[in-house]
């Protein structure tokens, strides 16, 4: 599929989103355009972001057609991805929202919601209805133009926490993209996504983190990380991820990631105090539910 | 080889260790003598255990020629691995010790030292310079015979801490054969070993094992295990590991495990409050720091 297909030949049908838009041109904003191409979906695509050589690769790649300001793609796009670090979100949409085209839909995959529904509500005011909030749960460590894969979102769940003002017609143009691109799309209210993610993937990342901080605190760093095994490369592989990304998510899910905090000390607490007393019995149960917890998961996921 | 290697050819070489006994017949046991066997250090490996299918089954995959009680095994081998889990360590050398040969040497793949030593101490008594410490760096969420793998120990490390009684053939003996295993075998004392390995392995089983009790106690805990993806599934891979081997290993490494866990919790109170407090400069550089970490660990390692 090239930038010709609004010329395509007479008889082929329209694509369904003939003009998509993209802030933010990594693994996540630049899966979903490939993905689009792929499926058809997509004539042209617009690439919108703070560094030209970031924007020039992803051109190359064949990603986008051209880059654009964030104002021109709010003026043209059908469908806009802002898929930039969730602290970068409000400032785009600011610049988008007095350009917005008046059927254009603007969705996200920031991976806190509640702050970004108030962002956007500042910024685009009585057009909100045109912001549908979403979040892919996929990722990786890899970053950039070149991370893009048409197949990252096959299979996996994309949710959607629609707002009271989006018309079912905008929540169903992001559901089709979604599913064009192969994930499996649910709806949940912004607070449950917010609590939920802070558990799953919040709160091991700054476990993962605060540890590794830890490990490399300690007076024989260099022997502890020279002897660290797969465990330790498993355990701590998200650690490896980017700063100001999550720098960003934990401040926005900061309510839900300090309630998680807290439930979580309880049970480490009981932990140290079963170690500390020799308490073998409490400590099995423990370990025992958890093992018993991760090798279902396992099973269920088929990982 | 077969069990015929005491009427060998006339020429052949002898080999290293004629008789090889090896108490618990898991991965890392099993492992131990079939890259033994592979080498050709070995003509003979008796197997001990508690559960008489284990050792049937153990046979029927070559891993061992016979089963014999832990005092036939001290009676008779060059060398004995005890691979059984650390909390029955002590009870596997106190049947040995009467028994053991007089030129026999014992060794160990627990996952902690220093307890280990004050019961191999108190099982062997004047006989303790026979018993030479050790801790092989691998292992795997798999279990039993069929998980042996004859190249498991290639290129890991392999820990040494010998006892002052330990005589230097009795080491060499030793080192000789995790070398053959293809191991890297490094000497620390006892008591950095536990350290060590309180903060690199045993602690982040502690924390994936307490952090996936406390999403499992959580109200929606269907769903939040519904949405974890490869982030959740890294993090908590080692919780999926013998409850009763860890539940040994943190009582028997209570002291290391202590302090790493008060060191923990000081990183984690100043990430918290930096959440709280809405602090992302201070969240950005613990983040860095972790990530660079981590980034040069995988470098190093070429994962």
């Amino acid at each position: 599929m090239t930038a010709a297909g609004e010329h395509s030949a007479p008889g082929a049908a329209a694509p369904a989103l003939p003009v998509l838009a993209v802030a933010g041109l990594g693994l996540i904003g630049g899966s979903f355009a490939l993905a689009l191409r792929q499926a058809g979906m997509v004539s042209r695509v617009l690439g919108v972001g703070r560094q030209a050589s970031t924007l020039a690769r992803a051109r190359d790649l064949g990603l986008i057609d051209c880059a654009v300001s964030a104002a021109d793609a709010a003026a043209e796009a059908d469908l806009i991805l802002l898929a930039a670090p969730v602290g970068a979100l409000g400032g785009i949409l600011a610049e988008m929202g007095p350009a917005l085209r008046a059927d254009g839909v603007i969705t996200d995959a920031g991976s806190t919601k509640m702050e970004v529904i108030a962002q956007a509500r500042a910024a685009l005011g009585h057009r909100i209805g045109q912001f549908v909030p979403g979040h892919p749960i996929a990722g990786g460590e890899r970053t950039g133009p070149e991370a893009a894969l048409a197949d990252l979102y096959r299979g996996r769940a994309v949710i959607l926490t629609p707002l009271p003002e989006n018309t079912a017609p905008a929540i169903a143009m992001v559901r089709r993209a979604w599913e064009a691109c192969g994930a499996c799309v649910e709806e949940m209210e912004a607070a449950a996504h917010d609590c939920a993610l802070a558990s799953i993937s919040h709160l091991p990342h700054l476990l993962a983190s605060t540890y590794v901080v830890q490990v490399a605190q300690s007076a024989d760093a260099s022997r502890r990380l020279r002897l660290a095994g797969s465990g330790f490369r498993d355990f701590t592989r998200i650690a490896a991820g980017s700063p100001e990304m999550w720098r960003d998510i934990f401040i926005h899910n900061r309510d839900a990631m300090l309630a998680e905090l807290a439930a979580m000390r309880n049970v480490l607490n009981d932990a140290e105090q079963a170690i500390a007393a020799g308490d073998g019995h409490n400590l099995q149960r423990m370990l025992e539910q958890a093992a018993d917890v991760r090798r279902n998961w396992r099973q269920e996921q088929s990982e």
